[in-house]
């Protein structure tokens, strides 16, 4: 039995930008750069979402000044021998695994201008954690007193829209953007030719017009793309819609544990990898499984950390100006996070490192009720068995929790933080 | 060693209305109905949310008449001895049991202008299922095909709020109110001297302010209340805030059953039964746990549903106008559900069964992220284990799923449905 | 919909054995007491296994001086319409519950001449715990510390013997008691006329056809019988062969939770209680199952005790003459579970509550292997959950585990306890 | 952050009898081929057990003909700085990867003389079954319908004994060989210089030392060994005694996955591969663990199979003379898997097959109870979530199950098989 072949080799410790095989743009016109049989078992490597502009060090100063037009640097197009539009593609996710040369990956959050869900609320500044991997698990210097296994799953996966699909993103999206003039962060990010990369050798006029109409890879789109769903991860099985002759399959942002909800922007525990997967064809499959979006089958190999502490958030802005949502699940997550944050300062945590292990860790959030007007309901976990302690109330003494000294991630070299808005109250 | 004492006791075959020990507004100056010690372990009665207002029948018509301006019928208020503001209340919810004369409950869909989350986009009429409860376990002879162990908690477990907190509650929410004239089905709900019940001997004017100022328990609040989290269920311990000397507890709304988003108007499945509890006190736990709304450690008794078919929903109003939405979780959890409903036509159930099935089984729903502007992504599940085939696209054969006629839930005797919007398509 | 009807009615606080609907050997010629339809819900009144000889009290002179020739008393038999010798009989276990007016139950370390695996090492003398049932916890006055939910399942469910099986019973077993002559423990029990019971209105003469040659309900056998497996647990769908016209099913020797291999004799939860049930039949499912014994499809509400601390056994008596055995899976389990005391004993448990403890709490114990000769290797475990404190190694000081004052379980009045093997070390 | 070291490499594809840092016997003179520091991670290559004996090929002639004398090549023995007798040593399992080159193991029944639990019982001749690797899964050409993630764990991980130790078990071996003179299979394997392997320069003297006492590494023993415990796995924690200066650590055997048991001899799924560590200690670790022989912490990454048909076995040997044991787990063990794969059987597989693929999957076995004079209950299930049908008894029809043609896995060239023991019935 012969090794499972490498079909797009990639070195993470040169940036991407001058590798083959990858691509930052979602468009129809981009070729397939290889092409697979169904049954087929194969490799790829996946470059970290930036492409290498992050670095292993202890200060932010990478974060603050990345270039996020580059983003994501994706793995492919992966042309399937057979697939049609109108057909499901299933994806067999068998393994991701880190590079040996690469034993790391970080976790960010970016400044305010950049994004992220608490971006304005905490006037971000750049922070960031690097997180050592040891085998299947992972620790973090700038985050002490956890360890974990990771829920390694790709950030995005998806197929090639065709013209219209594209078309219809471009639309709607430049829709939200005009009703949202001057908005900082921005609501949505147009195609952006600056900044578009194609690893492969392309007419001129080809590679303008996906520079000019690709798609951004930011959000997750009817294809799948970017869902940064934790559980979409080794051992899943994926339904993606075809859209294209061959669909075009793509693949990056590797995670190497997630929690719920991407917390902060670059929440994640990015790295570089080399995914091992398979693929079959469902003819016909988007009518047979009413396939407007991705649907998987999650792994039975995901970590159990069945134990939890559960935090509750309701569509009131508590943390921010109280005022009242109306059947707001968005504002209901915040205030789950926000409320769970704030427990983690009791133990000794910065307000930067909670936001940053809140956003990495296998942190469950569930969606409680969205049904009780005017409050949706979401709560949002933190699993305790990751801890070296007694996180639950059980572990508290007389007084409290005892507050230990966690030091802090790594920030801007020039000391600028965002707001601890806990220190307020 | 005695019997654990019933301290509320309950018929729940009579009407709710007549009963003591119940109330159904949220207010401090409904006094404590009984007090309990510490580490006592307790028993209340509970009525199913409307009082009684609903049937085992096969027609919807006690659902389009419903009258809820009297909902919830809670069971208290508890006083817990020593308990005061600052305090955390801890609750263990040790068991929850039906009667012996009311074996069954049921999940519904209420017309259009009483609420839910797709009334407006379903033009809902009343529906229902009946489940029938054989110990752990239900079955529904209007939604065949499925049986499954109950995740059984109650929708609502709270304090007494302060009247400082009342105060602000009602504020926030008339300004909500004040911000749609009109809406239908409205987006909040001001106090509503009718219908208004407290089973005690209260004087005529404490009554009356009862009536004018008492929060409605629709929503879940930072005191708990109608929080409807599914894994706040037998055996979990969770952290209340203690607003008022004695914390004034109060418990209701039972579900033997629910899934994450309760997903239609009434879609746990409701019931009648008994509860089983124990308290204790953490002096100062507001401040110690940084207690802003509950917390809880979940359950190890949760049914294990470890299998599933996952829905990716993201926030555009795919199913609807086609919209884009900015970083919206509401819209991301619509999709999941309705693509998830549409699977579940692929199968031969109907939409209002569907509907009624997403809403009373154990289904999962996770935040993916909130962070990928401008798509929030939220996923649903279907644990494969309730239903009596293989529901997974492996059970299909080569034109797809095999299509069962599964009947029809109880609908308005009149035959008025609401709309099918997969019709459409 | 109305109540599931109590077919068989006890009285836990009255003895067994005055009342109908018992009995306590196994014969085909005991009638059945009722008859149910297949797909009938039905309830069972089901005495504690000695039939009320063990009282709620702080010594275990009752543990002493019990009489075990009426054990156990089992609820039956129930005949199952259509049931066919070669059918297999399919019974869903819908619920356990205890007795409102007996909350309680125990685990009991048999005197050394009654048996149980260490009775003739530990040279045993009675020792009981008594447990205290909450909902669906237990937590124990005599084994302070821990606190868990129940796996509750009858310890006994079978079928009758056809005259042939019971026949084939009784000559397999006095071989054995014949080639152990004078042994003490008995290695096994012939049918004993003293203590018979059949709660029935009998001829004479069939009656003592049934003390002469009812089978001893000790042992599991091909019918099911008293397998004591803790999984076989409410939710739980068990096949059983059927060997008699009508199948007479019986049922009972309830536990509210067991550890795996019941260490000590009397070593579950024993506890009196209500059993939910349904039943189908498959017709020829002997032949079409292989059902030389029962299989079943285990509950998906099983408590879920994720973390574990694991000990290793081997078949070599380590902890007793040092001898090697050949492939023998018993002395492996022994030492596992042996370890595991001796593990229990650091944290200052004395030998007896560590011996109740890991018959009683929700311990794991696997075959590792039984193939590399000489050695079978078994492993026994300890759910880290089930404590108030830290008992993985992480939890312990500089100078190993903090030694804690756990007091004593009941033991016999005039103070005579058995041999703490480990005391000699 | 640099690459994790690689202190033993190992080719897969060459005979390990000429590679460096590789043993096959326990013997404390086995002078450390590397040493470690406490807290630094490390990687080490593994040869599969025979040392490249087994072909990917479709016939079991290698087989029939494996020369035992070598077995295992383990890798080792690495010091680690600062253990000492009466230490525990603590090891973390950090991964576990199959070498690219060969991404395929193997399970294997070997010839009756060679042993295993059912080797005169089936009069065994050689088979096997190749498994490919797919990353975290695996499928086998001569098992098809089944697919399942590995529960990837070292058979063997032990320190090396004491002189006194090792002396202590050649002693009891050798006596209980003295007891069953001529056995075949041998109940134990005294030292055996004929092939003898210590990848080392060593003095002739000391070499043949090791070979005239080295323990046989087939049975686990205080010190760990040879446990083939199957959750001792990928993400566990394992502490073992440490008896000599520097501890000593060897490790190999390393299995794909395995069946509770190890049912046939070579039952689990044999790989090469490479493990990742770390170490650290516990000074006195023996006294304060009472460290009798190695205890762990499972791991919460193991592939979480939870639906199950579970086969009941107690201690008559029903499938072979139908004698009465006393108490014998090992019966009841071996009753629990013949019925397993007289079911198996009924799906369609050979008796080969069954045998293999009890051996080689994730299925669990529990001690049920060792209390019930005369007969101990032990289960074997299958997880139902590995097949690729519905194997539950509700997958049958109305004749029972649809019996496929799973043809055979390999056999010996000359075509002998074993006797299928349910042939006869």
């Amino acid at each position: 039995m012969a090794k499972h072949p490498m079909l797009i080799p990639v070195d993470p410790l040169k940036p991407a930008s001058s590798q083959r095989g990858l691509m930052n743009r979602w468009h129809p016109d981009i070729p397939a750069f290889c092409t697979v049989k169904p049954g087929e078992v194969f490799k790829l490597g996946c470059h970290e979402w930036t492409g290498g502009q992050i670095k292993n060090s202890d200060n932010a100063d990478d974060v603050a000044s990345v270039d996020l037009t580059q983003i994501h640097y994706l793995t492919g197009p992966v042309a399937v021998e057979g697939a049609e539009p109108g057909d499901a593609l299933v994806v067999d996710l068998l393994d991701i695994t880190y590079y040996e040369e690469m034993p790391w990956g970080y976790t960010g959050v970016f400044e305010e201008a950049d994004g992220g869900l608490f971006a304005t609320q905490f006037k971000s500044r750049a922070a960031k954690a690097i997180w050592d991997f040891e085998g299947r698990f992972c620790s973090s210097r700038h985050i002490p007193g956890v360890r974990f296994a990771g829920t390694t799953h790709p950030g995005i996966i998806g197929t090639a829209p065709s013209q219209e699909l594209l078309d219809k993103w471009n639309k709607r999206e430049q829709e939200l953007i005009d009703q949202h003039p001057g908005a900082s962060p921005a609501v949505a990010l147009p195609p952006e030719p600056k900044g578009v990369y194609v690893g492969q050798d392309l007419p001129k006029e080809k590679l303008e017009k996906i520079a000019k109409e690709g798609a951004r890879t930011i959000p997750g789109r009817e294809h799948g793309g970017n869902c940064d769903i934790k559980n979409l991860s080794i051992g899943s099985r994926v339904y993606l819609p075809v859209y294209i002759p061959g669909a075009n399959l793509a693949i990056g942002d590797l995670h190497f544990s997630q929690g719920d909800g991407e917390l902060s922007f670059c929440g994640a525990i990015e790295m570089a990898g080399v995914v091992t997967m398979k693929t079959s064809l469902i003819k016909g499959g988007v009518e047979k499984l009413a396939l407007t979006q991705p649907i998987f089958q999650p792994s039975p190999i995901d970590p159990m950390y069945a134990q939890e502490v559960v935090f509750e958030g309701i569509g009131v802005d508590i943390h921010g100006d109280g005022s009242q949502k109306s059947m707001c699940a968005t504002t209901a997550f915040k205030q789950a996070a926000l409320n769970t944050m704030a427990y983690l300062k009791k133990l000794g945590y910065t307000i930067e490192q909670a936001h940053l292990l809140l956003s990495a860790a296998p942190c469950q959030s569930h969606v409680g009720a969205i049904v009780d007007v005017p409050n949706a309901c979401v709560t949002m976990s933190l699993p305790t068995q990751i801890f070296d302690r007694d996180i639950t109330p059980n572990g508290m003494g007389p007084d409290g929790f005892e507050k230990r000294d966690y030091g802090q991630c790594a920030i801007r070299s020039d000391g600028q933080r965002g707001v601890d808005i806990f220190d307020k109250k």
